[in-house]
């Protein structure tokens, strides 16, 4: 399934401009909405995965879309479809988890339906009074690229759970990179402090389709040059015993980290520069590599199943 | 799978007023917000329904939420999940049908990924401004039961697709039963009409679980007594010439008309009243029939397989 050639059509159809954007800000209601489906067989599988974890995880990658728009988290609508042999424990562990990754958002209604898979679908609203929103278009030379979370270890810990090993790292390790792909973290503090604070347009995205790919769509989008020095991605130490922890890092994704341009960087993790041009330019230590989209394409972390 | 049961656990595990009703109001944001999971095999079969006629049902029946609320319908996010097979015509037609469907709102968002059967979740935004919001708990005594729409004709049309014969009607008829399952209608002019007229409280609902739980949920829920003159019950007239046509009226369901207890129904088809007392009388010609919770359950279109 082509899904960029999809969405342009979809747009087409629509003749809208929201389409595209992981939230949708509607400024005359003073909110942003964001949707997101989670498929058991293609983003989950319940043997991974404990109720309270997906509930969890359905609620935390939906508060994340909202954070990385520089909103509130605000209020969320679950609705689940689930298989007839469905018990009551799941149905609650599934609400302790969704309750605990909404923070300090409300779980408001939603809908129950019968279905051969669970199918879960959240949509959550952000409040922006009193906050900047950003875009994915605004970034500026001159501005700092500054970042958020951990990077590499949700994708690592997807591989342990599909039965790939790294057998240099140790049990609490690879506990530790699981936990992270199955439990993110929305970053709402960090959310918070730059919509509340920046004073002009800033760029801010979540890295959940890998840094990589959110880099090159900042670039892009706002067309300029981000001048990224790779030694500064925060990542757990422990990655660089594993082969290619470097791509793990970059395109790995499903960490939920939030990257943003902005001019004041006070107390944040700064990992390069916004710069006149165009691409994205990874410093390593003794040599440098210029991403582009194919090479984007070569290495994504990919929900369909083409 | 006991829906009511998991409903009344997921209030417990969260501890929230919301839960329960089709639309959550967000008082502080002046907005009312609702949400529906379509499911290949549970609720449509694709070879029943043109994917132009999926699109416009997944989006209507979202509408009739907002529209029972008494909000204006403004904004819609759609979540598809499509198998691979899933061509550019079926992207295009369904979001054509979608469109049609959403009337002034606009679809502005959502999600698109891969499944193995069609999962369509579709959220709803409504604007409270300058309407006044429906509960079901508020029918008062003295009030009148107005209507609007045609019942029982999409679940004649729906037993029509399943192979059910009505020999007793022409192709036309069963044709304009079968459009109005497929394609039902919002009933956008009827929930403003009342939201922006009503001076005191008032209860609305949708039928689209039937229009007997509606008004069972009402008396229920406001602590009052309906009293129906079955008579007066729009419908196609020629579903007279078919079996059990009183049945397909009051317990057929997913005619998405809206049923209001108002104290104006000037201009509007009043079908009763409400009284002191509980429960649900319906009158026809020569005799009375008091509805119940137990004989909604034995007729009630459900979705859940059970």
């Amino acid at each position: 399934m082509k899904e960029k050639v999809f969405i342009d059509l979809i747009k087409r159809t629509l003749k809208s401009d929201y389409i595209g954007d992981d939230c949708a800000y509607l400024n005359d209601l003073d909110i942003v909405i964001t949707q997101d489906n989670l498929i058991e067989g293609v983003h989950f599988l319940r043997k991974f995965i404990t109720p309270y974890k997906l509930g969890y995880k359905s609620v935390a990658v939906n508060i994340s879309d909202i954070c990385a728009s520089g909103a509130e988290p605000k209020y969320l609508t679950v609705a689940l479809s689930l298989p007839d042999d469905t018990d009551e424990d799941f149905i609650e562990q599934f609400y302790k988890g969704a309750k605990a990754a909404s923070e300090n958002a409300k779980i408001v209604g939603g809908d129950l339906t019968g279905a051969d898979k669970i199918f879960i679908s959240v949509a959550a609203i952000g409040s922006t009074k009193g906050r900047k929103i950003s875009s994915r278009n605004n970034a500026k030379p001159g501005q700092k690229v500054v970042i958020s979370g951990n990077h590499g270890s949700s994708a690592a810990g997807l591989k342990l759970l599909q039965g790939y090993d790294f057998p240099n790292l140790t049990d609490k390790e690879k506990e530790e990179l699981i936990n992270s792909h199955l439990m993110p973290k929305a970053q709402i503090d960090f959310s918070k402090k730059i919509s509340t604070s920046e004073i002009n347009q800033y760029a801010m995205m979540d890295t959940s389709d890998g840094l990589a790919d959110a880099l090159i769509t900042i670039a892009e989008g706002s067309g300029v040059m981000l001048d990224i020095d790779f030694e500064k991605i925060p990542h757990a130490k422990f990655l660089e015993k594993t082969e290619n922890y470097k791509n793990l890092i970059l395109y790995g994704g499903e960490d939920y980290g939030l990257i943003a341009t902005v001019d004041n960087a006070e107390g944040m993790t700064v990992i390069g520069e916004v710069k006149q041009g165009s691409g994205v330019k990874i410093n390593y230590k003794d040599t440098s590599e210029i991403l582009s989209t194919s090479s984007l394409e070569k290495n994504l972390f990919k929900h369909f199943k083409e």
